[in-house]
């Protein structure tokens, strides 16, 4: 059994569950930035996100070899998210290429936050792993440069993106709820890595935090 | 000056173009293989095409690479071959799951076949670039064990597909000649490697005969 650096031990499932909704996560950042990359208004643009969206399927595999080496499967491990995650997509369909950055850049960021804090109650070999596949693609420099020079070429674009960057905050939390409810090895996990109820009310003001600082950094604070 | 083992010394605008035309159609089949492998009936096949896919632009980057290398951004060299290419696939879309992947295999086959006679005139150290990123991803096996299985379950799908591969055939060579025709160092590339008009036309039997050969790897000949 695995020890994590907090003094107790994770259900393994619980690690299973981390694995598998970060997997999936990464398979539908592909799906997305793929996409994405055909709407781009420049070549440099299609390039530069078709090459972000192929460095996800190499967090991807990552994820699916340590699966493996756990004896799990991806499919299974990433099966109990699909719901979920498909339906803060569909929640959330971008109507233009900035709002589609705009999501990618606040809902990535949410998750990958969300998904660190956890990271560090698990065994070193997990933590390390899921902190690589975390790492930026360079996703992040690319929609913060392309949302604020659009905002600054036109102002007016500023507010709706800015009430877009808040209904995403609210979807991602209301489904990231559903999973949580779902998966009993997933919310004890959180429960005991917080330690009560006070450090779970710690834990998502950092999100909310988090998100408030990626907002800023869009121009759209 | 790059001399070829052939011994002549093929224009560097000719190579130029090979590795743009190459690029362009990294990009348009990761493009393509990420869109089917949101139509993928299974999961499974929804991640083996989304790595396949993800695997195109790592050839994309070595192609990339090798032309900063030589002093060309790859936009650049990728521009003149963009409308043939989008031509090709506006007038081949498929229309259902098994269509793209007979498309896939068929159209990238014969690209494949083309590029690599041609680079088979260049230095040694482009040669084996081309050869490294026309590398198989996986997907040929990919596509003929999933049309076979549909084929063997539902024979009347045979037909229809056999009509398709030959037109797509048809509709390749239609935009190739186009290219060619457009592009003079590529022109005097493959007639100076070929050796005569001989040479043109046993080239032309060869690329026939390979698409034979991948038809009926499909059950489709």
């Amino acid at each position: 059994m695995e020890t994590s650096e907090r003094g107790f031990e994770p259900d393994p499932q619980s690690v299973t569950d981390l694995l598998g909704v970060l997997a999936y996560g990464e398979l539908s950042a592909f799906d997305r930035m793929s996409m994405d990359a055909r709407m781009a208004p420049s070549m440099s643009g299609r390039v530069a996100l078709s090459q972000m969206a192929a460095a996800e399927m190499g967090h991807f595999r990552a994820l699916s070899q340590h699966l493996a080496r756990r004896g799990t499967d991806v499919e299974i491990a990433m099966s109990p998210f699909v719901k979920a995650l498909e339906a803060f997509h569909d929640s959330t369909p971008p109507h233009s290429w900035l709002e589609s950055l705009v999501k990618a850049h606040v809902g990535d960021g949410l998750a990958a936050d969300f998904y660190r804090e956890i990271a560090e109650w698990l065994d070193p070999e997990t933590r390390d792993l899921v902190f690589e596949v975390l790492g930026d693609t360079g996703h992040s420099a690319f929609a913060v440069r392309e949302v604020r020079r659009a905002c600054e070429a036109d102002p007016r674009l500023t507010g709706p993106l800015a009430l877009w960057g808040r209904r995403l905050l609210g979807e991602a939390l209301t489904q990231a709820q559903y999973v949580v409810a779902e998966r009993d090895a997933l919310a004890s996990l959180i429960v005991t890595g917080s330690g009560d109820l006070a450090g779970i009310a710690a834990l998502f003001r950092r999100l909310q935090l988090g998100h408030t600082g990626r907002m800023k950094s869009l121009g759209l604070a």
